[in-house]
């Protein structure tokens, strides 16, 4: 069945707007913060949003400022009409959807972001003169490593645009998923650090039937990648099971997973046994620790995570 | 005649259940955020709030995260009960004074900043492991010269702590001084890139009757010293009058006013003119501009500027 439409909201502005009036009759709002082409992972977000406040503003944009040059950011799916479609049957519904046009675009003819054509390449993260876009949040340490280390702009991206849409939205809770396991750390030790009024949940990684985590990019592999892309998870179920019974070297638990991916035919970025909260690398398994990896198969990278607890 | 007595908070959560209340009630709220020893400048941001909004928030806090270690952190002149005192007497009074204890305490012991010895010298800006504050707000660009060079953790200081104090009293509208004309403008542009919801208001700078810039580091100054410091705002009037009336190249405006600190007995830490948005450095005066100077006079080092049209 059929949810009622949601509201559509594209100018910055007037979703400030909505939040205010809603927040002075007393709702409760729950952001989920997406950049589209959605799949069960963010309908699960949504479900999560559902359960904390009355009302729930899932946004989409695909955000210029989180991808390097180099990055698939003129290739990142989109799908906005299926979106739309997705979300209207989704259970209780979502009450707007936030689709702005360019966040960095301050009306100067000079956006400092996203904008730039380079040889019919989308270049994005241009710091330009003048008046163009120049404000990052950084969460420096966390933001370092696993993904940091290859993706050196994009966690400073990721928490700037965070920060951007909490200020529009206003949101009493924002849901992300602990696919994205880095993200999810940074941004609850943003929001603590620069004391937003928020509450942030985490919601538990979903995955497709075979084990495949769900995510936006899994689109762009071929049948035969996303087959030989399932040496990650089975693997990292493969290691979890060994460590809960009493494997604790992670220089071992590693190199199980690393040989998997590798003669499945994909290139590891990394592979790292991490401490859950401060993302420190471990060498043995002492305390909760989260198994994360990053890997290529073809030219996607796909990510992907495991809790471990002892 | 005195004002009722302003409501003291110290704690973070209670401020923000505060401003959320008023604003509940459709009240509109200012805030002025400093770091105490309060002089008529303060005081004519204070006027400047009330004429903008209903209620008024005044911040107490030196924020440790601004100083470097070789700073003068520990020596910042202190004196909560005057402070107290002149905001019971400020015409239309005050609703609110945030004083918080350490806004950067997250309760784990590891507070990251400001809480060092080290040689009996408090350090600031300590990044540690694990648990300590490490979320920074870095306007990239604006940051950089001017008291940026000098001072290089400082700006990242003062857009941190200001998000952290948005974030806590929620405010309508904030007040800032232009006395303080680099940070004025880094604000301004941090509001605008991270969409924060408040109106930022730029109020002019105070002057004491023979002209010094009000300051609270002025009382560290000597009698002697405090008669020396008179060569910068005196040079710079004359450089504001000579560049209305024709006087267009910077670099004789600049040593102009250089050589009469020098002759003063002061150290020139900077003497430039630039735009007065992009703070860029001018070779001509053909657009609004601002002269701004640091310069140190015994162990004070003092800023001033004055803006110039054309």
């Amino acid at each position: 069945m059929a949810n009622k439409d949601p509201l559509m909201i594209t100018d910055k502005d007037e979703m400030r707007k909505w939040s205010r009036s809603m927040r002075a009759q007393g709702k409760t709002i729950g952001l989920v913060p997406t950049m589209g082409y959605l799949h069960e992972g963010h309908l699960s977000l949504i479900q999560e949003s559902h359960k904390q406040t009355q009302l729930t503003v899932v946004s989409i944009y695909v955000n210029p400022g989180q991808f390097s040059p180099t990055e698939d950011l003129s290739t990142y799916p989109s799908d906005f009409l299926g979106d739309i479609q997705k979300l209207k049957y989704v259970p209780g519904g979502v009450d707007v959807v936030f689709n702005p046009k360019n966040l960095y675009d301050y009306g100067n003819n000079d956006s400092g972001v996203g904008l730039d054509q380079e040889g019919g390449k989308v270049v994005s993260c241009v710091e330009r003169s003048g008046m163009g876009h120049e404000t990052w949040v950084r969460v420096e340490r966390l933001e370092k490593d696993l993904c940091g280390k290859s993706r050196p702009v994009f966690f400073r991206g990721v928490a700037t645009i965070v920060t951007k849409l909490f200020n529009i939205v206003e949101p009493d809770v924002a849901v992300f998923g602990k696919k994205d396991y880095q993200q999810w750390r940074i941004i609850k030790r943003m929001v603590r650090d620069l004391d937003f009024g928020i509450k942030v949940i985490g919601t538990e990684l979903v995955r497709d039937d075979d084990g495949l985590a769900k995510s936006s990019r899994n689109v762009r592999l071929s049948p035969e990648d996303r087959q030989k892309a399932l040496s990650i998870s089975k693997s990292l179920f493969k290691a979890k099971f060994a460590a809960e019974n009493g494997q604790n070297d992670c220089q071992e638990l590693r190199n199980a997973v690393i040989q998997a991916i590798h003669e499945a035919g994909g290139k590891i970025d990394y592979a790292e046994i991490v401490d859950q909260e401060s993302l420190e690398k471990l060498r043995e398994i002492k305390r909760p620790a989260v198994f994360c990896v990053a890997a290529w198969f073809g030219n996607v990278r796909l990510i992907d995570n495991i809790e471990i607890s002892v």
